[in-house]
């Protein structure tokens, strides 16, 4: 952080907020609503705004440690979906965000908003491509698995099989299109969130979410039905 | 549907639906992009606009049938959050949703636009007291169940322990405060989406979400991890 701007009424309404903006290394500054309602760009603002650096690093950087679930956007376009796909995978336990270079910028003030703060909480990789990214993955024993609603492999079947136990990757598509044929290629299998009902799809980001959780548990080896002999049946998380 | 609007390129993209649209008891009037974009209050209108009638129905009407699973909004605020509820409930196979009185309007046009299509596949309560519903809901012999991310039982531990395979009712609460003191009294108990990461909660629609699917998969008694023995200890769905 670099600098911050702060409405007194924000100030007195989360004081330990205040007290950890003093102590920081850099400016901080008292302005009235009106400032920052221009700072924020949105219709209802926090009271609170600052300046950071850019926290993106690269693949390699991302994939240190012993990685287990990256979730991958490629061609997501719209802002709030970003963000919320940031959110789901910090709350699923992903351990980074990777974004094709035809993505939506994750600094979009609507993609930081509906991040609500996960932004930092995860590396974050953009502007690469889905090649390296796929290239990164693989060196790293990871499955990458496309999300894609015409998939004949559902996601429940998928995590029947075992097959979500080990290192995998989410690839998740444009809102409008899904997965290009050049993403199909370099996936090593697609699976759909299947639909019970009669809609036509999920939002992306709510098909993510689905994804991601499933993975958890299954990378988690938690027990399903039947509690008392599910955990016998269960691989090594 | 009592009237319609199309822009003659929306009538040239979907052939099928100008059909559709001529032979229905209604009037259908051809007009310009401007038009268009006036009625539909959206910024990318898609050239199709519909006056229609209300389509809530009553409690016992919704609940008719063996309804197994429905979503209930206690004072879900966001049109978009509540569309997004709908199609998510929708996809994932629930029989109704109910919305209390103090919830965001169901036909607001970003609750229209974000259900996709599925404000239309399953019954619509409005307008109803979480009382009533809950009793409704008891009669049939719901489990009624709230989300709320400070609850000790977590979503995954509830479907391993076989409690979601009967008939279940979600409570979803309010984004900004989640379930009133009231509400929660009301609830047989409360389960908690997990979260693994950093992130301090998830988006209601998001929760919502995973609580419907992961409801849907264990009524339908579906194999988890080592699919070759799970079966055994499932209960019949």
């Amino acid at each position: 952080m670099r600098e911050a701007f702060i409405t007194p009424a924000a100030l007195e309404r989360h004081p330990d907020l205040g007290i950890r903006l003093r102590r920081g290394p850099f400016d901080l500054h008292l302005c009235d609503d009106d400032a920052i309602a221009a700072l924020a760009g949105s219709s209802s603002p926090q009271g609170v705004v600052a300046v950071c650096g850019f926290i993106d690093v690269d693949l390699d950087r991302a994939l240190t440690g012993k990685p287990r679930m990256v979730a991958l956007a490629a061609q997501i376009r719209d802002p709030g979906n970003m963000g919320t796909l940031i959110r789901c995978a910090d709350a699923a336990g992903a351990d980074a965000v990777i974004l094709t270079a035809a993505s939506a910028d994750p600094y979009n003030d609507k993609a930081v908003r509906a991040s609500a703060g996960s932004l930092f909480h995860l590396p974050l990789v953009t502007g690469t491509t889905l090649e390296a990214a796929v290239s990164a993955l693989h060196s790293r024993h990871f499955a990458v698995i496309g999300a894609a609603g015409s998939a004949e492999l559902t996601l429940d079947a998928s995590r029947a099989s075992g097959s979500l136990g080990g290192p995998v990757a989410w690839v998740f598509g444009n809102e409008a299109w899904g997965l290009t044929d050049e993403t199909r290629a370099l996936c090593d299998r697609e699976v759909a969130v299947p639909v019970y009902g009669r809609a036509e799809s999920l939002n992306v980001a709510t098909a993510a979410a689905l994804c991601l959780y499933t993975t958890a548990w299954a990378q988690r080896g938690l027990p399903v039905d039947g509690a008392e002999t599910a955990p016998e049946t269960l691989t090594a998380p």
